[in-house]
């Protein structure tokens, strides 16, 4: 097994396997990129600088000394494992080139503990799938009943649609409660207040790379290429805002409040020892969809909630990206075959991950089956609904022979809603 | 009334009373802004460079020697006025200052038939809503029958989703039939073919200028601070494609293959004239959408056929954008209600604009009634759908006393699909 000269405990999620890439920002510098390693970010900037990348392809190019990395995913699979391969070597523990240099080493290593991590990407589009089928029938059968859960359509395409991409941001980044309409079944007439019924959503969100030119669909067999890395996501929903809302053209205000990503692009070369036969399709995908190699994951994906003025958080879900009934490259594949472009940085998101257990449920509204079972958190309380100052921490990882694998987490806190005077009379703009 | 020392017909669609901005390239050169004034366009970068702008706000920024105006969008109302103000002042018959400096002249006009125009903005959300009672009314008949035409939501809010922002293209670009999933009544199970039911949606689009932080809402009386200004909007969809997707996430992979838009951005200044009371709004919206000022605009809108290698067009369509239940400001309002965050170059469209009579419906789906009422041409020909070769083109204008506020054209020319075979195993892409 590889070892780094950087140590790396046993349970670190960034062992020398990993290397995922991400745009940090040390004290009073310009943001850059980087890689995690141990407890430690490299900054790739400087190691451009030292000629360490040169012959990758990727070297000179100002591409690491940027704040996003869509330079980066623009230049494709050939160069992104050159530099992998690269990186692998320079921190591998018989490799003295940095090892050995300590100049070089104090500029290009931070503590993770002392640099702030921004998003990744600037993101063209974001488009969220609804990929699990069990997470499908669970909200199908409570907005619809038993015998109309699954969708006709669903077993056939992978179903997805528009988000909205200014609102994405990094984990940690404080959740203001939206306000909004919403009708109860009991009443005619919908009311205007703050969300009552806010939520989470587990997901794996992944960058593209290369991309194609419009009118020209990605062929599934090409379809991984064009995908950069993996990250985990919190696509907040507002459920109540969302009921009312979504008919005919779906989801609208009921998501594009906030979506939580976290820092660290995991390459998809790093999930290789992790890829595994996804759920039996039947019927059939149709030709564009037919995947020759094995399209899932192994991704151990836990949800933990703790509420304002705690320590101790409650694990509210513990589930796995391999229940995804929908691969990644049939969901490029699919967004592609009418022509639609994919630019490098564009964010997809497998739609909320979801397996046939309770725990295994990635939505409070799974859960808690629409607020009818509370859940039972450490502290006594119980949740049916994020309330003001609960904290939402999603962590995932693949589990290999003596490392792992890691993506870190994304956490929000929740703030209450402004008041209605301030939402209508003091909203302060730029304008 | 104000002249230009450019020579302007009566009806141009671009007097001095107009002057919308676009991002042009003259031969061999790199794009820039432009304003459009007769049959000319005024190079911007060349009016900052020659001083001329100085004292606007926007002078020396090397915001009009760019490729897009999304540093103009961001600089928000005052300066926008500051700046039409002052081209309106130079473009004036009785202004000596550039129509008497011939080499300035020289330098700084181009012939609008001599230059390519290409998007204004770099285009980072697209919103598309549905605001047209009419439309939402005849689409909701014609899928769900006269009883369930319109959602009990369509009163209360104005319902939009988010749209694909990369496949949005500048008037004249060809767009590829694309392929897709569809289901017909009379059969079980979907095929996998080139879509059969090609259809145009007329619309009316519009920039955001400054934009707000996220978790602040645009208050609806500042919303029209934030609107740079309108162009035309051909919101390409494929209805059989939509029929069998959008069920329960909406439309999808049915409007992501392609957004046609005219490249002349009118400033909503230009349309002041012209703006008026939209419909009686009952029930009265929540306090959040409630526009203490008209927010309607009369702007006459009309849509053109013309088959492949024929001369003439035929007019298909011929509406008012004053139709609109919902305005621009509700629009923005209502998308920002949560906190959305909106960014200078975002774009928001109206949806399909139709009218009360059946030559002011604004897509095929309604002028033929799903396929079953064809649509004579001039030529003798009908359509049902769109075929491969037509060209659809929208012009709109608001007509003035002696002049008229023009949008030009957006046009597009539909290309036969790829072969199945081209599709799947020939799909060049950059990767």
């Amino acid at each position: 097994m590889k070892y780094s000269f950087i140590e790396t405990k046993q349970d670190s999620h960034f062992p020398i396997q990993n290397l995922p890439y991400g745009i940090f920002q040390p004290m009073n510098k310009e943001p850059r990129a980087g890689t995690a390693i141990g407890d430690y970010v490299l900054d790739l900037s400087v190691m451009d600088e030292a000629g360490l990348l040169n012959g990758t392809g990727a070297e000179n190019k100002n591409i690491f000394n940027d704040s996003s990395l869509n330079n980066f995913m623009a230049l494709g699979r050939p160069i992104w494992t050159a530099v992998r391969t690269r990186l692998q070597h320079l921190l591998d523990v018989n490799t003295p080139d940095l090892r050995d240099n300590e100049s070089l080493r104090a500029k290009a290593f931070h503590r993770l503990a002392d640099v702030n991590m921004l998003l990744p990407a600037k993101i063209g589009d974001y488009t969220d799938f609804y990929a699990s089928k069990e997470h499908a029938t669970n909200v199908g059968t409570i907005f619809r009943g038993k015998d109309h859960a699954l969708m006709p359509n669903w077993t056939y395409i992978p179903v997805g649609y528009h988000g909205r991409a200014s609102s994405i941001v990094p984990s940690g980044t404080k959740i203001r409660r939206p306000f909004g309409q919403r009708k109860s079944k009991s009443t005619d007439q919908p009311v205007f207040s703050p969300s009552v019924q806010l939520d989470f959503e587990l997901e794996i969100g992944w960058f593209i790379g290369p991309g194609n030119d419009l009118g020209k669909p990605i062929p599934i067999d090409q379809a991984e290429d064009h995908v950069f890395g993996l990250v985990l996501v919190n696509d907040w929903s507002a459920r109540d805002i969302q009921a009312w809302e979504y008919q005919p053209l779906g989801p609208f205000l009921a998501k594009n409040f906030a979506t939580s990503i976290s820092p660290w692009v995991v390459p998809l070369e790093a999930l290789e020892p992790f890829r595994e036969a996804g759920p039996i399709q039947d019927p059939a995908p149709f030709s564009y969809l037919q995947q020759t190699k094995n399209g899932a994951f192994n991704i151990e994906l836990d949800v933990y909630l703790r509420p304002e003025n705690q320590k101790e958080e409650t694990r509210i879900t513990q589930t796995n990206f391999n229940y995804m009934y929908w691969s990644i490259a049939q969901q490029v594949a699919h967004h592609t075959i009418t022509g639609c472009n994919m630019r490098p940085g564009d964010m997809h998101a497998s739609g909320t991950i979801s397996g046939p257990k309770r725990i295994e449920r990635g939505s409070m509204l799974e859960l808690t089956w629409r607020g009818t079972e509370p859940i039972q958190l450490n502290s006594g309380e119980k949740r049916i609904w994020i309330e003001d100052g609960d904290e939402l921490i999603i962590r995932g990882s693949c589990r290999g022979d003596g490392y792992q694998i890691g993506f870190g987490e994304v956490s929000g806190t929740i703030l209450p809603s402004f008041s209605e005077i301030e939402i209508l009379q003091k909203g302060k703009n730029k304008a």
